[in-house]
Order: C-alpha cells, then sequence, then structure tokens
C-alpha cells in the first residue's frame, strides 16, 4: 500500500531514503468500502489523505439538503476539507468513498512536523497548495465564461476515466449543472 | 509606502527586524494610475504585488472579448497570476488597476530567495497559498448552492468598501451574475 506512494514521491527524485521512511512511519494506513464516510460534517478534518487506490469525494449539503461536489480524488490525489485541517474547526464538508477505497493518513501534527523536519517535504506541501488554488481559478474562469454543456464535455473528455467512475450526477453537481442540463446533453450528445 | 508592508508583517510578530529589513530590501515601488496594466495576457508574469493603497483586479478575456474577474486585490491583499508567477509560462490573466494605487513588487527569483532565507516568510507564502484554496473552494460553493441574487447581496454586506469602491459590472463579473440579473437587483435590492 505503501509502494504507491512511494512511487508518487519518488517520480519528483527530491527524498532521500531515510526521509520517505520518516514519512511512511507517520501514515496510517485505511480501507473504506463503497459509501464509507471518512469525514463527517461537523467533525473535525484531523488528517489528510493520499488515495492509494479508489476514489473519493469531498462535497457539502445546503440548507435544502442538496449535495455540491467540491472535489474529488482518486490514486495519487490528496484530499481532506483543507480549512478544518487548517484551523481544528468543525468540517463543512463530508468526503466519503464512491469504490472500495484503500488511503494512507496523516495527522495534522504529524503533518505539521514532517513538513518542518523535511524541506523537499514543505516544498512540496507549497507546491500542492498553489496548484490546488490555480486549479479552482480556472474552474471559476470556466464557471463564468464556458456553458454548461461545454464544461461538461471538457471535463468528460479531460478526465475519461472518472467519467467512467463517478456517477453521472457528481459530476454534473461538481461542473455546477443541472441534472435538466445533464439529461439534455446525455440525450443528445452530438448536439454540443 | 513601506510602512504598512511592515506594519503588515508584524501584526503576524513572526519576523525580525533584521528579515523585515530583508523582505523591504528586495522590494520595488510602483505607481500605477487608475486603469493602467500591471500584467498583460501573454506576458509572463514575474512579480508579485502588495497592495499599498489603490485597487487591482486580475481578469481574463474570453474568446467573445468578454472580460470575467477573478480577483480583486486592495489594502494588504497580494496579487499576481500564480499560474504564471509558478511556470514563467505566459500568463492568461490581466492586472489592471481600478483607482491609482501603489504596489510593492518582488520579482520570482528574489521571493524564491527569500523563502528560503527566512523561514516565516515561506510559513507566510504557505499559509496565504492554502488561504486563498479555500476561498476559491467557498467561491465555487456559492456559485453551485445559492442564486446569483443572493451571493451578490452577501458580497455586498461583507465588502461595503468593495461596493463603494468598485464598478458594479466588475462586481456582477468576479460574482458570475449577468447585467441582466444585476439590473433587477439594483432596481428591486428589498425583493430579495
Amino acid at each position: 500500500m505503501v509502494e504507491t506512494f512511494r512511487n508518487y514521491l519518488t517520480a519528483g527524485g527530491t527524498f532521500t531514503a531515510a526521509e520517505l521512511e520518516q514519512l511512511e512511519a507517520a501514515a496510517t494506513p485505511r480501507h473504506l468500502k463503497r459509501r464509507e464516510q471518512l469525514l463527517r460534517k461537523g467533525e473535525v478534518c484531523h488528517s489528510i489523505a493520499f488515495v492509494v487506490r479508489g476514489c473519493l469525494r469531498l462535497y457539502r449539503t445546503d440548507e435544502a439538503g442538496e449535495e455540491h461536489v467540491l472535489r474529488f480524488a482518486v490514486e495519487n490525489w490528496w484530499i481532506n476539507d483543507a480549512e478544518s485541517f487548517r484551523t481544528g474547526l468543525p468540517a463543512q464538508g463530508t468526503i466519503d468513498a464512491l469504490e472500495d477505497t484503500h488511503v494512507l493518513l496523516w495527522a495534522h501534527e504529524d503533518w505539521e512536523r514532517l513538513k518542518r523536519d523535511i524541506p523537499a517535504f514543505y516544498t512540496l506541501d507549497s507546491y500542492l497548495a498553489g496548484r490546488n488554488f490555480e486549479a479552482q481559478i480556472n474552474r471559476v474562469y470556466a464557471a463564468q465564461s464556458f456553458p454548461a454543456e461545454v464544461r461538461y464535455q471538457a471535463f468528460v473528455k479531460a478526465f475519461p476515466a472518472f467519467y467512467q467512475r463517478i456517477p453521472l450526477h457528481m459530476i454534473a453537481s461538481y461542473l455546477g449543472i443541472s441534472r435538466k442540463t445533464l439529461s439534455r446533453v446525455r440525450k443528445h450528445p452530438d448536439a454540443l
């Protein structure tokens, strides 16, 4: 299980063998069954998860009870409720598994310690934070600039694996597309 | 001009006098007239700006020529085209001044050097990256969950200073609200 994480880190080539061992020693493996929750809204998000196998989503539920998907995470992706993880305040989001999923978990205090002890890990953390921000800016721009249908088709093309693994209504929720639009797009995919 | 920046940093209380001097020595002050551009789409974003006084916006122009506002920055805020600043590739965004504006600029190579040399500055940079990400996630969630009118009113309440300083059509663009909706909201503000 740790092998996937090791491959992920060594692809960057910046970690010594001792550092890899230190990072891995602090990780707790966990297996989630499909639909099992890793984090519930209102709990504090104490851990950050690296997905070894499977698929998770982060979503929030609005006052009307509707779920809005904020992020997906598949193999080699990280996921947490970032604000709760940083502040220690209750999470607004829920994280659950869309498939049987294996994750590695790092507790907040270990994560902070590892960032202090391993400069390359601090750099990785900063890099991920920056990339995450840029990805959200691009998502906001797409939502401002392109019709729902175009965004849906672009997502399906960019992430064909997601399209096969993630229920369509969740992809639509992630993209902020209504069920009505989704059903129209699926009936007439060539009409775009 | 540097005074504002110094106050901003010392509010956190983590920088030594020598570090503050080192940070300030690397900064270049610049004055922008209203409507002057700090960065043009297609240029590389070589600098990050700290707003001492005034107001800037980052926007992208779509294929139809329409401008979409991605960020605003007023006093004590940072702004750049993050992806271009990180990668050195041409920027997708343009940054211009909405008022006469004073900024302090740090070149990318100086910014990286200061992060390496001053741990507290690295921490600040990571903190900002994390906060920026969380802010965008909240913005995506609001766009998914709340009608345009509600988001508009919430923005005006949360940032009354912005409401007075920034043209309404730019706030609407930032929120992804159409001109039609904007004009309806302004005519009947109590109808919400």
